[in-house]
């Protein structure tokens, strides 16, 4: 019996490279650090769904294709407005407005899924805090227009670069929980809306992507690095977990943390608060030695959500839009998850071993 | 590597034990023959749910708590709607109607999503065929009130039986993908909700529940058993595959044949198209004996799909929403795997291999 499928190899894939032991992460052939600064977010979608980077041509075709389908339906906006009446979090308005979208895609779900994804996150964070719906501006790339449609105004390049960073560094990782399940679904034969719906409400899970927050909450808390070793010295003596520092998979320092590390730095470098950045990596220089002193030999190192938290929280996007704006990114591996499947088919259905009851009595 | 996951034993389960070499189903300790014909689908929930049939008094509580919630939401209403004007297929309409079961259950969402599934699928098939919805009938037990939602009118005893023999046989059925989907997706800490949409989504496929129709097509096509020979012996030698015979599990007669072979003799005794009936096993029977004269040692049986396609259009319900129906009894089982996953749980999360490039080209 293996209850979590660990060492369980379930899937071939060209599209992401898991080394946990290197600390190597590859998207569909690029290093990580090589790809997720210098690639725009629609280039990086291309890549995963045609295994080559775009020419110019296709590039300028594919952000077009894109751009003409952010608007969401009436339909899916009265869903969000009812989302927001009775204050769901914001997952799950997002998995119930992302499968609305079988209403009005007809074959292009794989380009409707990507492109309005950022549409209903932006709509149901405005409508709960009861701002008026922004409408889509096509002429803004993908990232640049889900700032500006949470804003309402053009963001700054920087946290546009952040932000596309971002979106490009957890595009895809592995079989995590959420692209398997898309995964398993596609093998029935079923549709991309509803693996990705499926997959949605894996993410949601906070074992999953479901808890980003804790990480910069703990930074919060310090508040000053001359606090930062004492606060932690107590943390750690009283047996809490530190938030933000390691990761099943990576024991060495996660490659997406020095990606999104990089971009931190940049970004803060020309605006932002600038304090919380210094306090941060502050936090994390100390929380390293100190967790080398206590727990020795167990290799915990800063991981993604910690830098996550960082750019995301610089970009003034709010905690409860953290795994969102995930979803926003891994929307697109989870679809090139689903084409790989559907090309080499096979139903996933493993096996249940019964430790129940065998009755003798009747019914009746 | 392991693409199905074949033989991967994942889940140890108290809710049902597959043997397809000895065809045996058991349901949380009952051998499906002696459960389904008897009990009723409260009993068998609260089965799956409990670990025991309920006493008289927890019976009739249970029975009520599910009756107070079999109303939908308007939002709900209001979006089937959209989807009859979309044309949208049934299994499409209950992911997302059921995915709006959030906004209004609190911490009641197990007994909404059972009590719910029923009013949304004939709510919807209603719209659909442009007739107004009809409202649940609490003093109804819950497959009669199913059927009265569906015709307006209280449907006779022998029908109500048939189809809550249906419902007992297909609740539960071991890992298969929509179940393990809904546990894959528990397994992230998410919600019950998350994970019955992800599961409906799985059900959708024509590889898992979506395409149970045409097994009785062929009994249609044929018209009258002393056609039957000649047909199939035209069928089988040109290679088209008998659809109705063979399971990937089960070598011997699928036990959930039997059972429903035996609910559709009642009733067809009792009404309905008798001549359908003597049709059905006419061509059974001819089926049975050419696969073994073409395909001797294969021991093709008649499986699930063809006895469900009887029983199902026996009771006049038709074939767009057999799939729908099959959900209607299945998310029991769904919630009875995802609580019992939550109780000793574990993220669900395998491994891929890269088989992609290294590319060594920069960005820019």
């Amino acid at each position: 019996m293996n209850k979590g499928l660990e060492g369980v190899v379930a899937a071939e894939t060209r599209l992401s490279m898991v080394d946990g032991e290197r600390g190597e992460l590859v998207i569909a052939g690029y290093p990580v650090d090589e790809l997720a600064p210098h690639a725009t977010f629609e280039e990086v979608v291309w890549l995963l769904w045609n295994g080559d980077l775009p020419d110019e041509e296709s590039l300028e075709r594919f952000r077009s294709e894109l751009a003409v389908r952010r608007a969401i339906a009436p339909a899916t906006l009265e869903l969000l407005r009812e989302c927001a009446k009775a204050d769901l979090d914001a997952m799950d308005a997002l998995r119930m407005a992302a499968g609305t979208i079988s209403l009005t895609a007809h074959g292009d779900e794989q380009l409707a899924l990507v492109a309005q994804f950022p549409t209903i996150v932006a709509a149901y964070w405005r409508l709960l805090h009861d701002r008026p719906p922004i409408t889509p501006n096509p002429t803004l790339p993908h990232a640049a227009n889900f700032l500006y449609m949470l804003r309402g105004a053009p963001p700054p390049a920087a946290e546009v670069r952040a932000l596309e960073t971002y979106l490009n560094t957890v595009v895809d990782h592995g079989l995590n929980a959420s692209t398997f399940t898309a995964r398993v679904i596609t093998s029935t034969g079923s549709d991309l809306v509803s693996a990705i719906t499926g997959a949605i409400g894996a993410l949601k899970g906070p074992l999953h992507g479901g808890a980003p927050g804790p990480a910069l909450n703990m930074v919060f808390e310090i508040g000053d690095v001359s606090r930062a070793e004492e606060v932690l010295r107590r943390k750690i003596e009283s047996g809490e977990r530190l938030m933000g520092f390691g990761h099943r998979v990576y024991k060495v320092r996660d490659p997406r943390a020095s990606v999104l590390s990089d971009a931190a730095e940049r970004m803060f470098a020309e605006g932002g608060d600038r304090h919380l950045y210094e306090l941060a990596r502050g936090v994390e220089r100390i929380a390293l030695r100190l967790l080398e002193e206590y727990k020795p030999g167990r290799r915990l190192q800063t991981n993604v959500e910690f830098y996550t938290a960082l750019v995301l929280h610089g970009i003034g996007i709010e905690v409860p839009l953290f795994t969102p704006t995930f979803a926003i990114s891994r929307v697109a591996g989870w679809i090139a998850h689903c084409l790989e499947q559907r090309r080499e088919n096979r139903l996933i259905r493993p096996q249940s071993v019964y430790v129940g009851d065998y009755r003798t009595s009747k019914i009746r």
